[in-house]
């Protein structure tokens, strides 16, 4: 595979994550956090496929389209092992959505960073929120979600916090209900 | 479409199209001209697909993966403004495809080159070469090619360079022969 190849195979595995996550909170509450602005093209999806959703963006400096660039309000500036701490403490477990794409050329950095956002995903998240990143960012509570068709393992992370002990107790009522 | 889904589109788009480039020059001997490394994800893809073809490669500043970078012999460094004249005094009538990824935001100044790198076309390539471009860089003699499948008109391009006239009159004597 060339680097074009698998950029493209990146990005497609992307897409269809972010997709799956849209499908998957539509009856969660709650905002979404993307870390990493980049050029804002991830930015500019989440914006298309759930118009609605409040979305607040990390970006240690904006470099993207002005098209994709969110208001001071939504806009987390600086580094994010400032600036997550911070947002953990406002959004405690109000979180539906959080989208990581922290890869750099960098493995050994990325895993780090990957290391420090899974370790505040548990106080962000909603029970039932789900977690799209490009690096394993499973945490504590992590349930590891099938991915869509097409994504290669590895290629792309899906994960959801578990759903509160009540939510589990009916789910699980339910589910004897109907068998 | 959401900038995701364009950049998905046009990567795709990309690669068919020097795909088929690939296959187009397959018994077209002479050297490949790459106008613009940037991450160095398509010359990759030019080296893997063509592994035996020598390609040169036009930037202003490096800034590509190291896997991706050319030897000094196969860059050259600067403005294209005047690295393309002088790649067009040494290469005339050799070249066997260019490959031109010139896209930035500003869609008048692409234009602008688009148009500069078109008016050299016809004295690089070799009769029956190929070029691709991000842009529409149609040249005196060019003959618009067929896109790939699935390749929206617009996305991206392909010309050739028509062929010597002794290769055409072969060419219509040959169909003649067959019909």
């Amino acid at each position: 595979m060339s680097r074009l190849d698998i950029n493209i195979r990146r990005l497609k595995a992307q897409r269809a994550c972010l997709n799956r996550a849209a499908e998957l909170i539509a009856r969660l509450p709650g905002p979404i956090l993307e870390l990493g602005l980049g050029n804002g093209r991830t930015y500019h999806h989440l914006r298309e496929i759930m118009p609605e959703r409040e979305i607040f963006v990390f970006e240690r400096e904006v470099a993207a389209h002005p098209d994709c660039i969110p208001d001071d309000d939504h806009l987390f500036l600086g580094d994010i092992r400032d600036t997550l701490p911070a947002a953990a403490r406002r959004f405690a477990g109000q979180i539906a959505l959080v989208h990581a794409d922290v890869g750099s050329a960098n493995l050994a950095r990325d895993a780090r960073l990957a290391s420090f956002i899974a370790a505040h995903l548990p106080t962000l998240l909603r029970p039932g929120g789900v977690v799209a990143a490009d690096r394993d960012a499973g945490f504590a509570e992590a349930r590891t979600l099938e991915l869509p068709d097409g994504v290669a393992p590895g290629v792309y992370f899906l994960f959801a916090r578990a759903p509160a002990s009540g939510e589990a107790a009916v789910k699980a009522a339910r589910s004897g209900a109907g068998s």
